[in-house]
């Protein structure tokens, strides 16, 4: 689904949190019926739509993601992240990011503002640029455009 | 940048809360440098990229502000709100929200949770569908986009 | 439904605050299915049958609200209040309250301590004679009956 | 003071909590001068006035109301309940309210919000239907009309 | 009183939120026996003796209040507000307030940390210059004599 | 049902706090069908397949259970107690067990965690030995099994 | 050690609350080797030496102790209490002494202060007279004095 | 001590988290002397004789133990989990075990409630089916006998 | 008022915190109107009869009571203190007191739990043997004969 | 400045509690540039043209202001005072304010509310008559016009 | 840089917690100049000066760090440990340490105390032997010296 | 022990707050057995060591702590302070140090961190550039070496 055409002009990590494999099957009525993979593809379309590619990982450990978020310092041009249930209990994330000088946006697929109490709070937003929660799939496509917008539509 | 040829399938409110005529000129290293003005015309920009009409209001009165939700009801497809300072505040609004059946989007142009502790909670975001926020005018863009799709592109 | 003989020993007043007007439409399991319309004729008639005119007024705006309670310090030999989601945040409409020196009573169509948390504490409780939730139309009753008492049934 | 041509179409309990027994004599001022004989008294005629009959109990141990609710469930029509200093610590008597599925009403004499802090919340007006309070003597007048009006007044 | 032969150096907003028509009636060991017309006057007069022209204003409607700010910021060289309840309840006047880069001085007729728990705060006082309370009118006078100073006594 | 030739090591006490008696009718998708003499029908059986002898008690009443826990300090060799509501209000059940010095297992029919929060602490936990909750009867089994082990499961 | 030539110039109630039947025999190094029925002892002499005749009650039941109290407010002179547990527990043993009129002192065997956290608050303070702790069975002697001091000793 | 002639009817997961391989040899006051080794022979044989077959898993990393109940999910008929110290940090095994749709037991060696005051509160209690703590390697034979039960004995 | 007769078994510091050289003119329906004088007069008196001798001190600095009771610690068998106001802020007073290993009687005129919430907590109370409050002069005279009694009434 | 034909009518105390030695010299931009002389020399000038002498203190000790503010009981027409940062630890100094029955104002340089959290609380703030913060050394202006406005501006 | 001729009296871990390989380049100002690499070196030199021998380790895994923690039981003489953000989150972390009966002293590169609430508060701290914050490299020094000092200087 | 040769280069407050003087005969398993006069000669030869000069004050009052840190401003090259019970109540002597621009550190013999809850925050750590507690006597070695550390070895 890549176009050929477009000129890379940056990368961008995408970067999920604990328990995304069990999207799709999972409380669809909550967290809608995509699965992993779809979330993935529509972040790699909407990267290559506005120039830029668009590398995915995933983690349930605390630790791997902050690994990733170290890497995204120095190699990625912004950074798209869902911490899942980390962004309510990890400063260390929120201290990897906060090192991050590119674009950092947050996405939760579900408005975490209308469940527990213990999830209205994210150590996360506190040092991301954007923040988007409940817009399920479409909420990376934001999360991939707003960083492809600060660096500048013009270059495709 | 509008298309005569779009049919326009729905009409979606768009409401900001106190203060926003000051944008432009207070604190732009906060607020950006865009206008009312300016982000209204993104509005009525983004709204008919998606074939629907946008109608922009705005009152430094919570009670204005519910006046206007309640017309949302039965004349909107959907709503994009910035409550401003009434989102700590206001219950009334999150009330007069909560009765509306269609999609509600919640934004802000800077990232509340980067701010005072008083603005980390919104008594409106409870009640809306999704919430962005940090992301300046292009908030209003997702803000817009997103009833467009539960609407259904298909009817361009 | 009005009695022509009795003597009208007194006014009260009969305020509403924000979003009655959608009563009878919305989420009726709540509030039930009566109108605005159906709770002001219940006051009129249970005012007439105790000897008194009832003046009703709504107002989405706190400020309404609280220059409707200014005349009642004079106007009105008592008042019956449903500050609705003013209850929670208003300190405006208490002070305005505070300074009426005829019996004040507090009234809600649901009982706000079965609803969430934020509801559960109401600024006016503080200043009122009397507080009634939980009782739907009814509780009007109640609240136009409770002057009357104090006013003196005698006067019939 | 019964009239005997009424039909009796149902039974309601009324129940007072600890120290009642001290109305009439203990701060007249903040209780009125009522005693628990006066409190009763108008429950048995505002019962009869609607076609029912009214069952008073009073105690000072939080197990004999426990008890007495026990019975409600299944031998009353409708429960007014005034749970005095029992409001604010038990949860037995929550709970055995919780299991009756007659209309409940929660009658305090004294306006609890305007007391001290630990009167403000009662255990028992989560699992109320109503809830009245500050009307002295009056609040049992409602507490017994509100579930006549629930059972039906037509069948007098 | 006004003196004729001063150059008016600059003009000063007064500004009185909710309830202030009730001055001079209501609890006047409380609140003095000043009506608003008084302590109007007094602060024209003190306007006038420092050079300066004083405009008076009043709203009951905590966006009145912000729409009237809003014109301070270019329209006046200084602020006096009595923010009344909006004190403790609004952010949007916050708001408003912190956009005017002109002095701004807070008043309150009475001292708000002698009175109940929740008048103890106000959102006003984060972003006023400076804060006065318990002076009774004789605060206004200082609320006014404070930009002059700002502005330069020298120009009279 | 018990058995004739086991030799009896011990005694053990199983105390019911407020409103058991409503078990097996009320809300059973929450507390199961089992009633009151299911449950006590299970500590019989188990106990005496432990070669132990269950007395039961059950009351409304605090002081009840205060006065039975105060013989359960000679007279048993271990206690089951499920306090009820009682657990989350009483510190004299607290004082009384902490003078036990035989096994003390509290249980409780739900799991009181996934309740409302006022249920998630219980004053008898910080003296029990052991808590088991959310295990409906077979919670009894585990509380009578448990001081059976303690006390020699080899004297069998 | 009863004086025969006093003259009994009045009563005093000393209640005891749950669990002292403990006493003397559990946690001597907290609560002193001293059994309730010592602690009676000393009260009947401190009372006979000062020209009072003790009453000593017990109840393990928050409403034994609140139906004693009412006892007292017309049938003694003064009162002195030891909750136990529930001290921190029963607003209904607090309203029942509200009501009496005459001196109510509170005495704790223990210092409740040193103790668990839940201890340090008692809802009787508020409304007693005097309250002495951690003074273990000499509380008891100054809790019959100060009575008698109030009375007036010049009546010997 | 396995039973050969017992059919599996299903597989339970016994998990355990951070630092249980110091079970033995630290404060055995407080955990027993019983090692990991002794916990997970407990589990084996108390599984084979309800007829299931238990796996037994540990790990430091919180993100070990999400991987390992994403394949409860689907291979386990049952789950026993001792979080260890997650219990009280751990959002995503909370979330992962919310989506095991099997019964899921906690257990805790030690009774959490008479420890540390931020040991009281463990995120996993609220979507266990029981929580059990504070008898040792006991609570594993209850950890698994419980879902054993719930799957079926008739099936031996 | 010494009696010459009683051999000396020990000696008491009887200490007084800030402003009680105010006693006896301020506020005396709070206070009392025994002043600074009368009360250690009463300590004096008190002391002999029980064969002590009393030292009074009496200071407005917070560093002068340390320096007080640091000499207690060898020079006396055992100490009465009443921090007033430096009761509720000076953790140095509670450390001081806390390297005493004799007796120590905490003493207020008034019953600090019937006043405002501050007052309510003694950072004293926790190393304190035992505390009183509410009894005016009386508390002293207590405080005075406790240590007596510990150090052996036999003596005399 | 001082006016020799002005008769002193009275005499005003102006206490400075911790550091103002400091001023002029630490942090400027915060404090201003005005030494505490300078400050004094403003309370000297204020109190001459308004016909009062101004008795200018400083401590750095808690217990030296409290000794002040005793001989300002009988020896003061009125007490202006800045008790810097004991403002928000000190009772002493609170209740020994609370015993002065002439006006006192409460004075600090900068505005307290837009400082550090633990700073926006004034123990003193509850016993002043009015307070003033932010102004500089206008506040003491202002700290000293108010008590000679209360004591009769027409004695000069 | 190791001195050959000091005989290794001991070995001590040196623990460094998540995102230190950011050290050195990222805020400068905030962790200064020195990197990882600087920060292990001076371990080692400090250890060898003490004739310890230094094993240095890190992990943005809290299960790596438990992991190394449990090793440290045994193989170490003494454990010096800078959790980074995991001193905020970890009781994993923590509950290792308390296992470890050796030295352990907590350090961190930055005074937390001045940085954000969220950091005030280190799970750590309660189980440290020592804790030193805010001496940039040197805290490491300190942090080897101490366990070296414990052990005994005089082997050297 | 001093080095004559040594230039000394700078000179050290150290300073102690209340208490101190009890050091090695009170509780010495918590504060260890060295008397304040083996702390100051630690000091005193840490200090020569590294061409310092060390001046050590102590005082039990907080006024006498504030006083002797004003001199530190411009006397001194650095401070190690140990505030003792003053770190907990004391905004007075944090103001104080906030004004020193030398380095300052805060020691304390014990870990608070391991005490009573009101021991855990010191307002001194927020202004202090180094934190380090529970290294007793060791702890005040470091106080001194680090400030010679910033002020330059090399000096030597």
């Amino acid at each position: 689904m890549e176009r050929t055409s477009v000129r890379v002009i940056g990368r961008v990590l995408v970067l999920n949190g604990p328990n995304p494999n069990l999207l799709g099957t999972r409380e669809p009525a909550l967290y809608g019926s995509d699965t992993l993979g779809d979330v993935e593809k529509v972040c790699h379309e909407t990267a290559a739509a506005h120039g830029l590619k668009a590398d995915c990982g995933q983690s349930d450990h605390e630790g791997g993601l902050v690994d990733a978020i170290h890497e995204a310092r120095t190699e990625f041009t912004g950074t798209a992240i869902n911490p899942g249930a980390c962004s309510h209990t990890s400063v260390a994330i929120r201290d990897a990011l906060a090192a991050v000088e590119r674009p950092v946006v947050e996405v939760h697929l579900t408005n975490i503002h209308r469940r527990e109490e213990f999830r209205h709070h994210s150590h996360v937003s506190g040092v991301a640029d954007a923040v988007i929660c409940g817009a399920g799939t479409d909420g990376y496509v934001f999360a991939l455009t707003r960083p492809a917008r600060l660096i500048g539509e013009g270059a495709r």
